[in-house]
């Protein structure tokens, strides 16, 4: 194909359709009155797609046309954050809108969790499935987990009515022989880690594995097709659907359909079969009558895996990736989408994965916890009001330790670290200092210019640290192997 | 302004009818037929922009409402190649479809005209306004030239009927003591270089001195003036207007509306004031009812002089910038837009400011020059038609030497060499090789896999080299000062 992303007559007559439908622009402005029933809401999360992955952020060979039309008819934040730039302690974050460093989802060296991994998300957590179940809706966890496969750590304990897909990440339960092919990450470029049968990773429905080794190559356009489903069932609403694709995370699979198509190689495959799994969702929510009373976003738990070459995602003009405190680790593409409710533009305002905890619990009515420090805050003035974000600060954490921190457009790094070896840690007797907004890349260090800004960001960390108490840790208790 | 790019509800409107009065998906899939009258060209060509500078290319904070518009509803090409990496070569590209080492506007180490430079464009090559002129198009060049600034060198005598602007580059013609100011690169950081004052870059129309110093603060603003005066002077057409923007190469300047825009800063303040002079334009051709026989097309001479710090742009996820032959020095944003003729979506295909010299030709019915080799190659079957681009190579010269070559997915890069320091010049006894489709920013070099592409590109090399008789250098000769 020549021209990508044209749009078919359809969805030009669907788009032609939903502006005469639209209230005059003035009133699109404010914020729309509380209706009868609380949003469906759809969060579709990637695993390690970087900042520059797709269409709408720059990427010149990935094609992501329904993406890109989620992002020109809804809104496309440049300025979002994930609360950790690894898999475990960001789906913490989401889940429970609190920094992962709180519950003790944290730890060094073991960063996230293992098949020998003994625990999980504590119990006492309360995760945005439950806010939402508490409010009547009914919940899905469609994808990878990664917050405890023992029993009692699933997400049918953890506020979801309903679970299909892997516990923890693709690329463990290797079985496939390490010393024989050279290492790990020797074996991610080796023609071995194509195949579904060098990993033994169980794929779930509920408490069930219904399938071990998970077939890989077709996991994507299941997990798509069972959110069709779950929306299909529960079209009468309200309902809540975490869609956590666990690609394009290496080892990277495609189905038939998609291996080959994409001009990146097999990484733009996986996310051109990403992209295409949301044109259908956005396409049945419209078949079903139900897009206007449902919002769905999409984002990504860190920043591309660098280490691994081609297999690995871009940031695009942001710094390092995966692993990092710097901006290619922690910011993210967001994508909101909710025709009729959610204005459409670009946001250059700040906001979090954990202010959806926040900002979904208050759309379904639901109070957050009071004995507890909840880190969202509500991005509704954003989102359907056309007002400022309420969050200036964003924390970035490396494990359970705090290496950075953004203040409006300053970021200043106390501590810098390479993500899988590279730049050894190194603690900066005076941090480092970037205007992110003018120098995206941290390229210009700035610290001398703006001793004031440091002054103003060592008042903010001191606040933080006052009220942080650290949870103990859960990742480093592991089975012997 | 917290959210970016809302659509008015006029501009929600005008989408609206434009879309209503579309023939159906397949008849635009298909090549117009022979309007008429041919089409009004206008060429917007920024200096020194980078490849990730526009909002539609991913840049976090520069907002570009009107060219992220034009390339929602026109084509927004990402393989899209200018002729050299340095301001005057490129235009030489540009407006003759030839690369410039054909017409010797190439030299080291003199890479660009002066003030003191004693040539030009030599009088034998043909532009792209005499082509058009010939076929009866009113013609302007209104901005920076820069490819001769004595009398027989300027627009008006290489077939232009109308030229408002600045001779050569903006930075040129410092009247500041350099010497005071710590000499060339520290004199843009300092408050100097922000005053029209320390410069005595001439204004002109046509041929005459209008202003000196030119008033950089209001000359991007009064560069789209002249353009709308021009298009409202020639609303019958046909009409060629190449606007070319002296800005953002520094020195930086924005006028009033646009200082402190920007997120970005001053750099952003000046794209964003090109934008909105992009979208006046594109208001204008549709209230004078001529945007259905206009073509719109926007592009940059090359990549963001990096050097220059935050003063500077960014290519985006494309490695280095101007001055190489990496991909962040020659490639960049290329948008065309054309209500009802340019089918709107996302190219991948390959082409260069070259190609517009053909396309262009011929769209007005004009032969092109069959005395001499023209590098450009008509790009019809993509902009009109969704077919692919003839294209299959980009040639990397730096000054007359050839550094690097595409074919296809692939770059091997024969020499590399940093803009300005930095990387010494080496030449490559086995080229690198990229595939620069799934690797864009040029990391990964697979020669040592795919010895049997390099020898490919070899051929292809060894055919170029064949043809080419480079002309005798016209940068060199300078009067003594």
């Amino acid at each position: 194909m020549t021209i990508g992303n044209l749009l078919s007559a359809h969805q030009w007559a669907t788009l032609c359709c939903l502006l005469l439908l639209l209230p005059p622009a003035g009133a699109r402005a404010q914020a729309s009155p509380p209706p009868s029933q609380p949003p469906n809401i759809i969060v579709i999360f990637a695993d390690d797609l970087g900042y520059g992955d797709l269409g709408a952020y720059g990427h010149p060979t990935i094609r992501t046309p329904n993406l890109d039309r989620m992002a020109a008819t809804g809104q496309k934040w440049t300025n979002f954050y994930v609360g950790a730039s690894v898999c475990t302690p960001s789906r913490v974050a989401l889940l429970t809108g609190r920094l992962p460093v709180r519950s003790g989802m944290v730890s060094r060296p073991k960063r996230v969790l293992y098949p020998h991994s003994r625990r999980g998300l504590p119990e006492e957590e309360i995760t945005l499935a439950d806010q939402l179940k508490s409010a009547g809706y009914a919940t899905a966890c469609i994808g990878k987990w990664h917050l405890g496969h023992r029993p009692q750590y699933l997400p049918t304990r953890n506020g979801f009515d309903y679970y299909f897909g892997i516990p923890y990440s693709n690329d463990m339960d290797i079985v496939a022989d390490l010393e024989a092919e050279g290492g790990y990450y020797n074996f991610f470029t080796s023609q071995a880690s194509y195949d579904t049968e060098s990993y033994h990773v169980p794929l779930m429905r509920n408490t069930e594995i219904i399938e071990r080794p998970a077939n890989q190559h077709t996991i994507t356009d299941r997990y798509t097709r069972e959110t069709m489903d779950f929306i299909r069932n529960h079209r009468d609403g309200p309902f809540f659907v975490y869609l956590a694709h666990n690609l394009p995370h290496i080892p990277l699979f495609a189905s038939d359909a998609f291996v080959g198509k994409s001009e990146r190689g097999l990484y733009g495959d996986v996310v051109e079969e990403i992209d295409a799994g949301v044109g259908q969702i956005l396409d049945l929510l419209e078949a079903e009558g139900i897009a206007e009373n449902t919002i769905v976003v999409f984002t990504s738990d860190n920043g591309p895996w660098l280490p691994f070459g081609v297999q690995g995602g871009s940031a695009g003009l942001l710094r390092d990736g995966k692993g990092t405190t710097w901006e290619g680790g922690m910011r993210e593409p967001f994508i909101a989408w909710g025709p009729g409710r959610i204005a459409p533009g670009v946001v250059t305002e700040l906001g979090t994965t954990m202010d959806l905890f926040t900002t979904f619990s208050k759309l379904a009515g639901v109070a957050e916890p009071q004995d507890r420090i909840i880190d969202g805050l509500d991005l509704s003035p954003v989102l359907f009001g056309g007002g400022r974000s309420p969050r200036n600060t964003v924390f970035y954490y490396r494990s359970a330790e705090l290496y950075a921190v953004r203040v409006g457009a300053y970021k200043a790094h106390f501590i810098t670290e390479g993500g899988y070896g590279g730049e050894a840690r190194t603690v900066h007797a005076t941090p480092l200092l970037y205007n992110v907004n003018v120098d995206p890349s941290e390229i210009h260090n700035i610290a001398e210019d703006h001793p004031e800004v440091l002054a103003e960001i060592r008042t903010v960390v001191e606040a933080h640290n006052r009220d942080m108490v650290k949870g103990p840790d859960q990742l480093s208790d592991v089975e012997e192997r």
